[in-house]
């Protein structure tokens, strides 16, 4: 049976069952023509994964789409903005079906969860990597950006910290558990994260600033502040941690540090101004989503951690790839 | 001196020149914010470029970079749209600031001539890859596409086919010259094809059909064909070859089954009814760009080549990554 390039994708991507009628021509011509919708902005933003930079070369396929996909619409959720279309480049070293089968699965599973169209894309040969682009609408002038924050702005976080970086230590043989329960649970949240859409949605006109966390809350939040011109307090015994993250890390100090600077987290950290905070209780009861008042921005710059009144010296930093 | 990712970022993507009034947020932020103008649909492409499939490791930066962008903007061009904003995901070994030096002058000096502004993209660790999606406007209802062909339609090609095999053959050690100059024109169409955007504006209204061509005519024609349930008699006589590629391959026949299956050209090959043979030659004046009638289309499937009423039975194929 022949297997060339084109009937690759034609088989697997093709197949999809979003069809939304905002794409006018979508795959297999040379671009794809789309609509964006009157009164709109179009938010855009692009993430690779690499093999053995993002993901493991043995992970589930399954896993390792969703992860690409999460991660690039926890950009949207970021800005506010409502998921419509996806592009996605997939290099791969040979035209390995069970693995694509997997990947597809994995793929379309989150992006017909979201109504998301893929809309087009490349298949090359070599190293595994996966590059997406993601398109999404946002009210014009109202998307969430990471300017925009002021000196007594409350600091929040969505959900919990720290349990993506707990299931990669379990990944990486860094640490370990005999509970395989607690590990199961770890290893989906590091690989199954999901994009805070509703959430993003629901904080337009509230929050004055906001970014998903994807290089750990110490250093995404340097980014609002830059951006601002500000500083932060944040007080690390109010970082939302999950039972599982305490369970698996019994030192409370080392599990804070760990929620602090854990990447690929696909939180929301946001700020709120003083008059907005009662409106933001209201907009998030309708996402399920929790949010966690963690800190204070002020005048100045950096982040100060504190515990009990007192400023640590902890030295955390986020991830960078390419850092020695 | 510190590097990290977001310094390599900043220092190297945020100095474009480019600056489009429909980019109200660019790079820096969670996401691009963009805004197609009203009355145009958003035409989509996204293109990988690996190394050692598409490109060898050593291959000057200032020529990948070129290629990388001329073959996305390509796919604009076969639409018919103009092209307005770029993502580029560039994934590399480590932090190689003469490589992104380079790198970015052969971008950012292509994305000006055509006022494409770089909106975002990631910077990741990894085997040297280049995805870049381009985004492009045509107006409501007029892009060209790969369907709408009718059989007795013309089928032409822009500019000369083969140059590009020709600099690949000389680039890979296949064939070779004494000729230096001949060597250095030849391994310059390589690299440095130009995107027939103008020439793919002037078609909107008068080609029935078109595409750029990527694979090799042999192969891309196809999809016209089978888009349109069409079959289509090439004249091989007729392929456009350049004086170059006639002295670099002296044998006439050889030089033509070059030109029929020698992928990324970027010419257009498109199909154009009888009646509108006239505006064709009236609209391609201005865009500076000579287009071959090479054939016409039938009823039927395939492509038969052609030569002195005779047909051939040539084998060719165009590019497949994935072929054995």
């Amino acid at each position: 049976m022949a297997s060339n390039e084109f009937d690759l994708i034609a088989r697997y991507f093709e197949q999809q069952k979003v069809s939304r009628r905002d794409v006018a021509l979508s795959i297999g011509d040379d671009c794809a023509l789309l609509e964006v919708p009157a009164g709109s902005q179009l938010a855009v933003s692009t993430d690779s994964l690499v093999s053995g930079t993002h993901f493991l070369s043995d992970a589930d396929p399954v896993l390792v789409a969703h992860k690409a996909l999460a991660s690039n619409l926890s950009d949207l959720a970021a800005m506010g903005a409502t998921p419509a279309w996806v592009s996605l480049a997939l290099t791969m070293p040979g035209p390995d079906e069970l693995w694509l089968k997997a990947f597809c699965e994995g793929f379309f599973a989150l992006a017909e969860y979201y109504n998301v169209q893929l809309v087009g894309g490349d298949t090359t040969k070599g190293p595994l990597s996966i590059t997406i682009t993601v398109h999404g609408f946002v009210p014009q002038g109202q998307a969430l950006t990471r300017s925009g924050a002021e000196a007594g702005d409350w600091v929040y976080v969505t959900g919990n910290l720290g349990d993506s970086a707990a299931g990669l230590s379990l990944l990486l043989g860094e640490k370990s558990t005999d509970d395989e329960s607690l590990k199961a649970t770890l290893l989906e949240r590091h690989y199954k994260a999901q994009p805070r859409i509703l959430a993003g949605q629901a904080l337009r006109g509230i929050a004055s600033a906001a970014l998903d966390i994807s290089d750990g809350l110490i250093s995404d939040l340097g980014h609002i502040l830059e951006r601002s011109g500000l500083g932060a307090d944040i007080e690390v015994d109010k970082i939302p941690l999950s039972p599982e993250l305490c369970q698996f890390e019994s030192d409370e100090i080392k599990a804070c540090q760990m929620a602090l600077s854990s990447g690929e987290e696909y939180e929301l950290c946001f700020t709120v101004p003083e008059q907005n905070r009662g409106a933001l209780d209201t907009a998030l009861v309708h996402s399920g989503v929790k949010a966690t008042c963690i800190g204070q921005l002020r005048s100045g710059a950096g982040i100060r951690l504190v515990r009990d009144g007192q400023e640590l010296d902890w030295h955390l930093h986020g991830y960078d790839h390419f850092a020695e």
